[in-house]
């Protein structure tokens, strides 16, 4: 079976993950079949159960039950989307993977970290991405971009100053700890420079 | 703390939980509050989840995928109904719980055991059933009486012959591996002789 090439996108709110995206997927399309897609969502499934996690109250959801919900969109979007795009050989570039549910539901909400790595083992197994960029820029600015564009995950920008900073601090203890597969970028620069940043260490990953 | 009893009911389609709840629930309620309460559901939330689960394709869901909405559904559901309940006093009656993931994901679908097994660990954690009434019928029996009947779970009712019947063995196998919380009722009776069984079974656990 030929396989693909796996890239998530993680970082905080307003960290321009979706322009990013875009971008890199159109440097990638002269290289073959590129998917662009995002968690929680990515396939029907996935997608309604999207629709009750980034909606309703702040406290609709516990860390827990939260957990649980993208594991199970996650689920269903590695088998409907990733897995059968991978197998095809295409580049699949993720907006959000694993690493947001260890930082958001994990560092942030205090869900157990014993049942994330469960989760991780049976759920996503070997569908681990090949390489993470993960994109870091000061909260303050991250939250002043996001509210600036006013759309998007409204319940978890609402979260408050302190659990986007335990985000923030998850995000790079997981670049720290995973150098293999994670590249840490700078993300508080223009949308070109990011751009460029984020293209060489694709890039090194091709060659 | 005051803890409350935790009474759950499980069985395969058809096999009369929902009259036999009615009916436990009309013979403690002189005993004191008793809340009469299902899975998947339960809860706002977890009934926002059930219509995920129970409406739709039959293979809308893989049975890892439905294994964690489940477990999603009863978080919310242990945490905003069950618990609260059994710190009142309450008796607690759920039609279904968590012998019911063992049995239709693991034994039925084939969700790993392991996985099952972490999420009962970290997610049900010691709210666990006191007692639990294992309602047994022959299949063919339970699935013509859940086919006249025209409602409920019609996605697992759809699920073929095969799946009902490794649903049984596995419930029959959880009320020998566990006969401290569980008592097998023969539910193929008369429906007053089979709340005189539960009936037994239930006022043992309260003397």
């Amino acid at each position: 079976m030929r396989r693909g090439l796996f890239i998530s996108l993680e970082g905080g709110e307003g960290a321009g993950k979706s322009t990013q995206l875009k971008r890199l997927a159109d440097r990638l399309k002269p290289r073959g079949e590129v998917v662009v897609t995002r968690e929680p969502g990515g396939s029907p499934g996935a997608e309604a159960i999207r629709a009750l996690l980034v909606t309703g109250a702040v406290d609709r959801w516990s860390p827990i039950s939260e957990t649980l919900l993208m594991y199970a969109a996650r689920r269903d979007h590695i088998e409907r989307t990733i897995e059968p795009a991978l197998a095809r050989g295409a580049i699949v570039l993720c907006d959000r993977f694993f690493d947001s549910t260890r930082a958001y539901q994990g560092a942030g909400g205090s869900a157990p970290a014993a049942l994330i790595a469960a989760l991780e083992r049976d759920v996503v197994g070997d569908v681990r991405p090949d390489l993470t960029l993960i994109l870091d820029m000061p909260v303050e600015t991250g939250l002043a971009r996001a509210a600036a564009r006013g759309e998007g995950e409204a319940r978890f920008e609402a979260k408050g100053l302190a659990f986007h900073q335990r985000l923030r601090a998850a995000f790079l203890a997981i670049a720290e700890a995973e150098p293999a597969r994670c590249v840490l970028i700078d993300a508080d620069a223009g949308i070109d420079e990011v751009e460029a940043r984020i293209w060489r260490a694709v890039e090194a990953r091709l060659a």
